[in-house]
């Protein structure tokens, strides 16, 4: 990576060579505060809070507005130095009711959700499905195949855990729809990407914005048309009301701990408040926003202060396109040479089994020493090749920032991602803490590393 | 126990004495039957197309229509020697269009799903929730509590592989609505009665009819409720419309493979036809019709016909309350002397874990060769205390029929039992065929066993 911010920003993150006393001293310190951040249950009190109290809270919704709102009062309750929010518009997605059903052979009910940025059927469509293995096997289809007809995407998408399988499934949410209407077809349905076999369609955002409705059938349903399609032709009916109405604005809420000796630098960290409508965002991604925030609250509580700026930014829309990152982004280009190091939370609430980081070379000899408080927790360094640092880190990364990223198991992620089933009984409060110890240590880290002067600018 | 008809029917039941020779090669027909029903698919594809090609099919509906039709039609392709069905009436419960949402202290949906019998609630009903934490409590509680609000129980069913949860969580579903109404509540909603955390709720029969509206919450739901109604009031919005609808006629469905030696005597398996709506009614109970069927095809394909007729019945409307069970233990009421043992597959398609009868003592000898076999697919024999033979059989067995049960493993029985996700997906296929292994084992015995002339009648 040659990017020229993070080449100044990395100066911060020089060796302070061999001082073993104080290399002693830093590891004692970086310990306690990973301890009492894994035995400290206000982020996970947070995520509980946060589902519980606001509940879904899809961009654009009055539960975004009660989301941000309960945003500040946290912050403000957990006694962050500087709390704000910042504007963040966007076109105003809306959902209404849908339902989907087979009506030849027989009738039979489908479970679907609509694609995000869906239009609507206005009444219903029926018509005869015809089936594609992927993305590409439509994209070859010759029209005549596919006119008047619903097209259906039966793509699996893989369990990893890494969530590997979901980039090569997704493609078909992101385009299809335009690509099958390109073709003449008359709505669109996919496989939901996800990796579950439970009766819960998946959502998510359509990168185009093609004007015949699209939904994702929950993986037993897709099977269900798959094992019919085997045996007869199926007309299907597809009844959806979507589409955008207007333009909404919501807010980014941001938090710092100012620093004590560099309050300029700043370590950003994060997840995003917004959700799906469909489940209460627990996994996704009010677990991100407990963590970070459990996590940085260890240094309020010490009643000490960091030796840098951290910050906690809880992300607006997300969902709809890091719509919320971009402004970030944005907003603060003048600052990201500050910005020493970012990252996000943003997949779920697994345990942490790696952590990578893309700082400059030569990485800081401190490395050293946070590679062993994190194994103590199981988490091995992986390198300093990460390719990002979480969704709302890409437009920061891209522009240079250093980043660092704790890779959670991901096996069940995408079970539950985007759907009905994202609530907070599926998080473990063990891996949870597991979490917000791992991220106290890097924001140690980070925030006191020490520096050599004559390297600082 | 001590039922007359027990008794008689016991006759055919006893010693052939210890001839050693005969029992070499009555055993080696049954492992020889046994194993060709482990191999034989037929019984795991009825489930397959019962649940893909007729899906859902609640009393009442058209499914129920297709499904009766369906059936016949397969026990007629598969060579039964009769096929007929016998006429069931019942009172037709129609559920329609049903959700719920908070309300106070903010918005947030709710999943939801009428308990069978429900009437409608005309129209939204609001009103504040009060929570119980079981049936027990609610007796208890004064009117003045209850009166114009919405009644919560909270009872949570817990898992076993018997399924020993069902019947104390059960009563509330069974009467709380009842209760409830009767202290003046205006609806009333119970925690699923099911051990899963998804986003299902569970459907199923209420005892009583009570006339205000009566679902249950998804077990995330109801979690979500109880950490709400830690901190606040709450009101909620009921909206369901359900309600019975005059009366239908459906069909127990009935084939015979017919005895070749002692065709008056029945050996009478099989499980329901009728599943609940909101599923395909895979484990329940498209599997009990599936395993016993393809136990039953063995003789077919063996081409010579067992000693005593083999009878597979599936049974309409057991959901609602056993109704077909009751019609033909009421039409066949003449003959119950004649049916030798009966026994239904009623518990999903998990793995048999040990089996167990009541017929009459002394149990014969043959049973030790069948303890054999059993043991081959790790199925221990559990005594001769059979505390019944499945839910269909109940009628059967309260008249004296006596009764065999092979118990299978439920611990996930309930986490899909009366939902959406009861899906053919959710079958696996290895416990299925050691199903009809097992079953295939228990007609062989029960069909081909010896008779001591000096006994027989």
């Amino acid at each position: 990576m040659h990017h020229s911010i993070k080449s100044l920003a990395a100066l911060a993150l020089v060796s302070f060579s061999s001082l073993a006393a104080a290399h002693g001293h830093f590891k004692q310190e970086a310990i306690a505060i990973r301890d009492a951040a894994q035995a400290d249950l206000t982020g996970y009190h947070l995520v509980r809070d946060l589902t519980t109290e606001v509940g879904a809270r899809m961009p654009g919704t009055e539960a975004d507005k009660r989301a941000v709102d309960w945003m500040v009062e946290r912050f403000n309750e957990l006694g962050f130095d500087k709390v704000w929010t910042e504007p963040v518009t966007f076109p105003n997605w809306v959902r209404g009711a849908e339902k989907a059903w087979i009506n030849a052979p027989f009738k039979q009910d489908l479970h679907i959700t609509a694609l995000g940025g869906s239009v609507g059927t206005e009444g219903p469509v029926s018509a005869e499905v015809v089936m594609f293995a992927d993305l590409e096997a439509l994209k070859k289809a010759n029209p005549a195949e596919v006119r008047g007809k619903i097209v259906y995407i039966a793509k699996r998408m893989f369990s990893h855990i890494e969530g590997a399988g979901y980039g090569d499934a997704v493609i078909a949410r992101a385009q299809g729809a335009a690509v099958a209407e390109e073709k003449g077809a008359v709505a669109f349905l996919l496989r939901s990407i996800g990796t579950d076999s439970h009766r819960f369609p998946h959502t998510g955002m359509m990168s185009v914005r093609p004007t015949i409705a699209a939904a994702a059938l929950s993986n037993p349903d897709a099977d269900q048309i798959e094992r019919l399609l085997a045996k007869h032709n199926i007309s299907v009916t597809v009844d959806v009301n979507a589409g955008f109405k207007g333009e909404y604005t919501s807010h980014n809420v941001i938090a710092d701990i100012v620093g004590s000796e560099f309050p300029e630098e700043i370590i950003l960290i994060g997840g995003h408040l917004d959700s799906w409508d469909l489940g209460t965002g627990a996994i996704d991604d009010g677990a991100g926003v407990g963590i970070t925030t459990g996590a940085a609250v260890q240094f309020l509580k010490k009643g000490q202060r960091p030796k840098r700026t951290i910050r906690v930014v809880a992300f607006a829309n997300e969902e709809q396109g890091l719509i919320g990152a971009y402004h970030y982004a944005e907003a603060h280009k003048n600052e990201l040479d500050k910005h020493i190091v970012a990252s996000e939370s943003d997949f779920g609430a697994g345990s942490v089994w790696s952590w990578v980081t893309n700082i400059a070379e030569p990485v800081p000899a401190w490395m050293d020493v946070a590679r062993a408080v994190m194994m103590d927790l199981q988490i091995p360094y992986n390198g300093n090749h990460a390719n990002g640092g979480g969704p709302d880190i890409i437009p920061l990364f891209n522009a240079g920032v250093p980043v660092f990223r704790l890779n959670q198991d991901g096996r069940d992620y995408f079970d539950l991602h985007h759907t009905a089933d994202d609530t907070f009984d599926k998080i473990d409060p063990q891996a949870f803490q597991q979490n917000v110890a791992a991220w106290a240590t890097m924001l140690y880290f980070f925030a006191q590393q020490p520096k050599v002067e004559s390297d600082h600018k």
